[in-house]
C-alpha cells in the first residue's frame, strides 16, 4: 500500500461581508477542480473559510452575530463542496463557525471538519487555544473578540484517513507546542491547520513585521518535534480594511518546508507527503518511548500560566 | 534596575582525550577574559566541557570512565576558573560529568551549573533527556552511550540570577519543547543551554546535512513560544576524530537570532539580553494565564510513547 498523499493546500484570498456563502463555495469548489487536476488526494482549507472573519467587529445583536455561524453541515450553502468532493473522489479540511445545540443551549465553536473520498465527514475539530479577548476594546483598530464568540474545544483527536493518522487544530493552535504533542501522542503522522491572522496585533504590534516568520517558526517545529507532516493554511489578504498574513505551507517531518503558497489571494499549491517518511524522525530522534520523561513535565498540565514578572505581578496583569 | 544582561557565548573548540584539564580551563579562563573585555555579565560554555565528549567510546573499565567526571565542583582542575569570575565579577554556565555520592552509590549525572558573580555555585541541573544508547553497538562509525554513561535528572529548575529568572537544559533538551514550558511556567526569563552534536547522527544519517538547522528551529520555537532569552552553546569541530556542530546562538523572546558564532573554535561572542523584553510576548501571545489549556494537555504526562506506526508495531520497535 502506497503512503504517499498528494496535499493542496487551499488557500483563500479576502472574503468580504457581501460575499455569500454560495460564492465562496463556488471559489472552494474551482480550487478543488484545479487541486483534482494536480492530482491531490485532499485540500485543505483555511479556517472560517465561508465567511469574512466577523470576530474584528464587536456584534451586539445575537440574531446578527449568528447569522456568521453553520447550524449543520453539510447544509444548502456547502452541499455543492461535498458533492464535488465525491465525483472527484477528493477529501477535504473546511474551518467555520459552528452553532451546535446542546440541550437547550446553543453553543458557538470555531470547528474544522475532515472530509473523505466520499464526501462524507470522519472528523470534527473545535479550536481549543481561541485568542483575542472578550470584551469591546474600541482603542484597537479593530477587534479580534474571540473569545466572545467561541467556546474553546475539549480536545486534540485523529482519524484514519488517506491511508495514516491524521489530525486537526485551528489558528493559534499551530502557536503551541502542546496541542501538536498532544495528536503525535495519538500517532499522528499528518496535521491539517487553518488559519487567519491579522498582520497587526493591536496588543503588541512589534510583532507585525515578525508575523510571518513566526507562523512559519512554529509550523516547522510543530513538524520537526513531532515527526510529523504539517499543512497550515490561510485565509489572506485585505478583508474588510484588514490586512492578514498568507503564507500556507506544507512541512515535512524533517522541518523543511516543501510547498508554498506565494500570493495573498485563492492559490493551490500541490505538495507530496510520504507518511512513511516520518519514521525517519518518530523511531530515532523523536522515538517517545525511549526519550521522553513525562515524569519531568507535571507542570504542564498541573497548571495554567501564574507566573510572575519581576515586579511581582502576574504577566496576565494589565499594565 | 537596569534588566539588561551582556551574555558571552563561550564557545569551544574540540577538546581531544589527550587535553588535560588544567589546559582546558585555561582556554575557558582566556575565554571568561575576552568575555569581561567586552562587558560581559555572565559567560555560557557548552556541556562536557572539561574533557572530550566521551560517550562516543564504549569503555568497559569503570576507574578508566570515571576518570572522565568531576567528584567535586569546584576542585583543583577548576578553582581557577571560580577564583577568576569572581576577581572579574562574571557569572558563568558551565556543563561536566558528575559523580555523585548517593548513599552507597556513584551516581553519574551530565550536569551543568550556574555560577554568580561572586564565583558561587547557585544553581545546579542534571540532563533529563540523555540521548543515545544503553548497549554497545559496533556497527556505528562511534558510539553515543549516553544513555549508558548518565542517569537523567529529575527536574528543571530555574534560579534568580542576574537580575532575572534563569533556567539550564543541556544539549537534547533543546529539541524537546517540554523543556522549555516547565521552565517558562516557573517564570524562567533566560534559559541557558551547553551541547555537543555530532554531524553525523548513526541512526538517522538522513539527518545530518540538517543539522544545524534543526539546531536553530529548535531554540527559536523553545525561546519565541516562552517569551524567553535561550543563549545555546556548543562544543564544535572535530573531536578525536568525529566532526561535531558549532552554531551557538542568543536567541530572543521573538525567536529572532540576535549573536551567532561563526567559527567552530574557540569562540566568544557577546548578545546584550533585555529580560524586560520578554514581557512583548509573556504579556500577549504568550500569557499562558489567559491562553493555556492544561485541560487538554493530559497525554503529556500521562503516556510517554506507546503510539503505534502504521503496521501496528510501537515505534520503539527496531526495523
Amino acid at each position: 500500500m502506497t503512503r504517499i498523499v498528494n496535499v493542496a493546500l487551499g488557500q483563500l484570498g479576502p472574503v468580504q461581508k457581501a460575499d455569500s456563502r454560495a460564492s465562496v463555495v463556488r471559489r472552494l469548489c474551482a480550487m478543488m477542480r484545479e487541486a483534482h487536476s494536480l492530482g491531490a488526494d485532499v485540500i485543505v482549507y483555511p479556517e472560517l473559510a465561508l465567511t469574512t472573519f466577523f470576530p474584528r467587529w464587536y456584534i451586539e445583536d445575537v440574531a446578527e452575530l449568528h447569522r456568521y455561524y453553520e447550524r449543520s453541515m453539510p447544509n444548502a450553502d456547502t452541499q455543492p463542496l461535498f458533492d464535488l468532493a465525491r465525483t472527484l473522489g477528493i477529501g477535504f479540511y473546511l474551518g467555520y463557525a459552528e452553532l451546535a445545540e446542546e440541550g437547550a443551549a446553543l453553543v458557538q465553536y470555531n470547528t474544522a471538519i475532515l472530509v473523505d473520498r466520499t464526501g462524507s465527514i470522519v472528523g470534527k475539530y473545535r479550536k481549543i487555544h481561541v485568542p483575542g479577548h472578550f470584551e469591546h476594546e474600541p482603542w484597537r483598530q479593530f477587534q479580534h473578540l474571540e473569545k466572545r464568540y467561541f467556546t474553546p474545544g475539549k480536545s486534540f483527536d485523529v482519524y484514519q484517513a488517506f491511508g495514516g493518522t491524521v489530525g486537526m487544530a485551528l489558528c493559534n493552535d499551530r502557536r503551541w507546542a502542546e496541542s501538536y504533542r498532544v495528536m503525535a501522542l495519538q500517532g499522528a503522522e499528518m496535521i491539517f491547520i487553518g488559519y487567519n491572522t491579522p498582520v497587526h496585533n493591536a496588543p503588541a504590534p512589534q510583532h507585525d513585521d515578525l508575523s510571518l516568520f513566526h507562523n512559519q517558526l512554529s509550523v516547522q517545529a510543530g513538524a520537526y518535534q513531532n515527526g510529523c507532516w504539517v499543512a497550515s493554511v490561510a485565509k489572506g489578504g485585505v478583508e474588510e480594511g484588514v490586512d492578514s498574513i498568507a503564507g500556507s505551507l506544507l512541512v515535512a517531518p524533517s522541518g523543511e518546508v516543501v510547498a508554498r503558497c506565494v500570493t495573498k489571494g485563492d492559490e493551490v499549491v500541490l505538495g507530496r507527503a510520504d507518511l512513511d517518511f516520518c519514521a525517519v524522525y518518530k523511531r530515532t530522534t523523536f522515538n517517545f518511548d525511549l526519550h521522553r520523561h513525562p515524569e519531568c513535565y507535571g507542570l504542564i498540565t498541573q497548571k495554567k500560566g501564574e507566573t510572575l514578572a519581576a515586579d511581582g505581578t502576574p504577566w496576565s496583569a494589565s499594565h
